[in-house]
């Protein structure tokens, strides 16, 4: 593990995405969002990450000129086509129109269809929260999930972010639908460890906590068993159905082919209604009414300042692929 | 057990609220919805409730002639003060104006201060299914959950309704925050039987599968542990700054003082984009995509269809205290 100053990273990114195809002020968002991913701590969607996001735009899946493009308008439920551009830019795109349209209507809601992997989904609350806004957005997924009841993966995990700004720290939620990520129990399995609760089922079906049985049989389980498998319906079901794209299971069950996934942006500002004071007042209170448990959000910030100050935690051997560009050339 | 026909059920209720206080399309209103529960198999709030729901009406938690009023609007978003009327009730005048707001431009957000126990939160989920709206409703509650990593109760079950309307069968989720309810955790207790899976903790703070445990502890579980944990609080917080209402810590634990909740309502009219049927066309391919799998909602119509067939299912003491009005005399 080494350490690279947060800028270093996203220029070198940057400058590798503009090899790619992508123009500059596009690559620099795209290669921005995956340095600030690894600089909060979400080490499995950033710089981690990248090499399989660029595989995605080498295969085809992810087109680097692709922008979202407005389609259908009623009120302030809109239909964008996200044309497979980058996920990520795309998501900031859409969130930046959900709040275009909440400043001046109160609420506002993109519905993105035909789009791509949004890579790290709390970016998109963070964004909506240091503009002051609270936002609500979600993203289905290829099927990786069994629904309750079956043995075959036919649901998303289906990432939902809620977000509430907040001066002394924004609270940002960023939940899939899975108990744990596939990382996270990969890293269970790798060092020897058991999960924590159950996070999936052994090949015979049965709930374990074995996070080797759970990678060989490819079963998570959903959080709240039931009761996640229903949202994980739900969530598919809004997101393709206002959006006019795709559900979950026609998405093929490749992440190197995980595109054209559908998503909703829920941007909501109440400010006309209080000063900023005083939700922010209403906010901390809530927050301080949870004691000692972290809120959702919490680590964050500290993690980003660590980050900052110390440079971005990266694996020696990825950051020589980075840094030569030979990770532009992988198969 | 005995069994009773809707509408004389209906009838009975409606009687006994007004002499409540209630005025006479109010009683209706706040009667079926409870008959509603009933005939609909959510046996816990429904009819059984109803001594409950009077005990609230006697000691001025609920005030039967409240009545919703605007309080702020900008563009859809909408902030409501429910001035502690009937919850059930104010909480379909909150997605009826949600879905007229939506009808008009797309989205529409009610959020609703100071109401009382909204009951059957799903009921508000059909309502907007049956109208040919999507919607998502939530309410906060009584401190009545501990948040990952605490011992004490200090955020809601805050129950969350998702549904999409669709012709072969409302697509519904109706699911709160705790992994079981606390009426289904006693049913365990007094049947003898083990949970299926973990839905609480004992009181040495282990998580468990014996109800009884949990019964005498009064600690549930959220739904994903530390995932519905932040989820609860979100909710919480979308509730409490978008109505400038109560949040979770500032409403009384105690159930016959659960007043003065908050509750937001959002309904979504995609039907501007697309005919009808081809909406219904993307909800019955994802529903079929469940297979066997039950989706959300699914068993709802055939106990329905049972209950008003052969009359809703209610305790037989019960029947007698409503049915001769003795219920309005007890403490």
């Amino acid at each position: 593990m080494m350490r690279v100053p947060y800028e270093t990273v996203a220029g070198t990114l940057a400058a590798l995405l503009e090899k790619l195809g992508f123009v500059p002020a596009q690559a620099a968002l795209c290669a921005r969002l995956f340095a600030d991913t690894t600089r909060d701590g979400v080490y499995s969607h950033g710089l981690n990450r990248f090499p399989r996001f660029v595989a995605t735009i080498r295969n085809g899946e992810v087109d680097p000129g692709g922008r979202p493009v407005r389609v259908a308008a009623h009120g302030v439920l809109e239909r964008w086509d996200g044309r497979r551009g980058p996920g990520n830019c795309n998501a900031v795109e859409s969130m930046d129109r959900a709040m275009t349209m909440a400043r001046q209507s109160g609420v506002g809601c993109v519905a993105l269809a035909n789009t791509t992997h949004w890579m790290r989904g709390g970016a998109y609350g963070w964004q909506a929260a240091e503009a002051g806004m609270m936002a609500i957005c979600w993203t289905n997924t290829m099927p990786n999930l069994p629904p309750w009841g079956s043995a075959e993966n036919r649901i998303g995990n289906n990432p939902l972010v809620l977000a509430v700004p907040r001066a002394a720290g924004q609270v940002v939620l960023d939940i899939a639908m899975s108990q744990f990520s596939y990382g996270a129990v990969e890293g269970y399995r790798d060092r020897g460890e058991e999960l924590p609760v159950y996070g999936g089922f052994d090949s015979e079906g049965r709930l374990t906590r074995d996070a080797a049985a759970i990678v060989a049989s490819q079963r998570h389980v959903p959080i709240g068993y039931w009761k996640g498998s229903g949202l994980s319906v739900l969530l598919d079901m809004f997101a393709a159905l206002l959006s006019g794209g795709r559900a979950t299971y026609q998405v093929p069950p490749d992440p190197l082919r995980e595109g054209g996934v559908s998503q909703v942006f829920l941007a909501f500002d109440p400010s006309q209604f209080r000063a900023a004071a005083e939700l922010e007042r209403m906010a901390d209170a809530i927050v301080a009414s949870l004691g000692e448990v972290r809120y959702p959000g919490e680590q964050v910030l500290r993690t980003r300042a660590e980050n900052l100050a110390e440079g971005l935690p990266i694996e020696e051997a990825l950051w020589r692929r980075i840094e030569s560009g030979s990770v532009l050339e992988e198969a």
